[in-house]
């Protein structure tokens, strides 16, 4: 059988997982890798693996069933999936959920224009949260939902840590409130702020001479990033941020709980939880089955985006349907 | 908005079921109720609702955009769903897992025949764990996927045990051993055969004159049902059913864990779980859904059997894909 030709941009931690991912999954194969630096510099973890240049890509298009954007930030996708959408197949994992609904028309219109198709928005959350928000919702239409994350690194507020004036490295964790945990469990539908579902803790280490109170300041006054939480920050040594907070764990929760009966009398829990050792690689793996999904969805003419909520849960399967109905249904 | 009518065979708990999810979701109706009893005899819960006896069903196509199948899958559907495909929109909650293949090529020779869609085995199990276990193996294809059923009532199991002759009423408990959860949740991957999961505990009442010996021979005998567990039966009294056995909770979970890196270092676990106060009247929400997404696809012209491992997730939701990407996703 042919294999499908999975190309990788960007050769970040979720590039390295995707390419680890695709070792996993016997119907794909790495056909390139496309960097901005130097392709001379990369080493990659599959011996023989091509690396490119990301601006001769265009001069492998008929080598590439489908190319992963592994763009390490939001700022990198809303003009990366548009343009390579005009040329491949693609998939991303866009996360800034506020602009999706953006994101989505500007990759559909590419896409459509140039017959490819591309699935976007496809990890964790956005991704498989989200799906199971919509069948949770679905299934319950009389109900509350509620999403936590965490224990957990968020990458957006390690990043606007990183910016503030005298930090040198730092890492923010989200942690979800036990108690509000709990409450939810019970199925009691009580109603919470952002600051009585999460709190926020911070490992920062400064730069000489940084001003330890002007620091802390800025962070927990943060707006949208801290404000709203009860934020704890400590202070520590590079080499205390090297040794303890270089690994990349994360997870949560989407419940909802909802009423059925004539009188609302019967009460039913949904719950969807992941506990990750590596968000990326995680991440990676849900990308790698999304590329398989749209190379699907293209050979049946299928063009244009779509997102998880748009794309039949067989797609992602390397089994045939036949199968998946008479092994796994 | 012209709504989707809805009509429903068969007024047992499922039936019931499906007649009060109707109300939750404003963009159905309840068009009508069809039943093997006397029409007059039926008290439904709905005022003004129509209800006419089975075999006028035909009389009434005009009126019906979906039809819930609301029996047992024992005997009933296996017939039932093929013949009114060939001229009904049918959803049903077929669950013999080791005849769903067969089940499948019979409803979509027909459905296909007469131009109508069908959605089948759209329950929890299957259903929402089959989903989830596709997710689940689809991003982490090396690891090790379990399912425990209960503590709870399985329908089709006490269906399966209130058609043998001389049963007045039953019911079956589903109980996961707890041994066996707890060696799972430590992510030790252990090989479990059906027997070592769980256990069948059943209560039977006999009607007058029934043969105790034969009764008990035919349930732990049972094929695809019970031969494969530790079964246990209690016969008690009427009374003591009536008074004990009529709530109907269940529930259980899918988990897979799964290893992703270089070395296969890092774990990760994907958990689904329902834990629900009404096992039918959950299932009648997951089958209202799935007749949406059923009158959806025939409205596309997309005819034939679907499984929800088919079915695009936004296919059940009452909101359009706009919004579902903009606030949901």
């Amino acid at each position: 059988m042919k294999k499908i030709r999975i190309g990788i941009l960007g050769y970040g931690n979720l590039g390295r997982g995707v390419e680890l991912s695709i070792a996993q999954n016997p119907d794909l194969e790495l056909a390139a890798i496309f960097t901005r630096r130097d392709p001379s510099v990369l080493r990659p973890l599959t011996d023989h693996a091509k690396v490119y240049n990301v601006k001769e890509a265009l001069n492998h298009k008929d080598e590439i069933d489908v190319m992963i954007l592994c763009g390490g930030s939001s700022t990198d996708l809303s003009s990366q999936s548009p343009a390579f959408a005009s040329h491949f197949n693609v998939v991303d994992s866009f996360d800034t959920h506020a602009k999706i609904s953006q994101h989505f028309k500007s990759v559909n219109t590419s896409a459509l224009l140039s017959k490819h198709t591309a699935a976007i928005s496809a990890g964790w959350d956005p991704g498989l949260f989200s799906v199971n928000r919509l069948y949770a919702e679905s299934v319950l239409p009389l109900g509350n939902s509620y999403t936590f994350w965490g224990k957990g690194v968020s990458q957006g507020h390690s990043d606007a840590l990183r910016r503030i004036e005298g930090v040198s490295h730092a890492i923010q964790y989200t942690i979800p409130i036990e108690s509000a945990v709990k409450e939810v469990r019970k199925g009691t539908h009580p109603q919470y702020t952002a600051r009585e579902m999460h709190t926020r803790e911070c490992y920062v280490s400064l730069k000489p001479g940084a001003d330890m109170d002007k620091v802390y300041a800025e962070i927990v006054n943060m707006p949208n990033y801290f404000s709203d939480y009860d934020t704890s920050v400590h202070f520590i040594s590079d080499e205390e941020f090297m040794k303890n907070h270089s690994a990349m764990p994360h997870g949560g929760f989407v419940q909802r709980s909802g009423t059925t009966g004539a009188k609302q009398e019967n009460n039913h829990i949904y719950e969807f939880s992941l506990t990750l050792d590596s968000n990326p690689e995680f991440t990676s793996n849900i990308l790698v089955c999304y590329a398989r999904a749209v190379y699907k969805l293209f050979s049946e003419g299928l063009y244009g985006a779509k997102t998880v909520l748009e794309i039949p849960p067989a797609y992602l399967s390397l089994q045939p349907i036949e199968k998946l109905r008479a092994e796994l249904l």
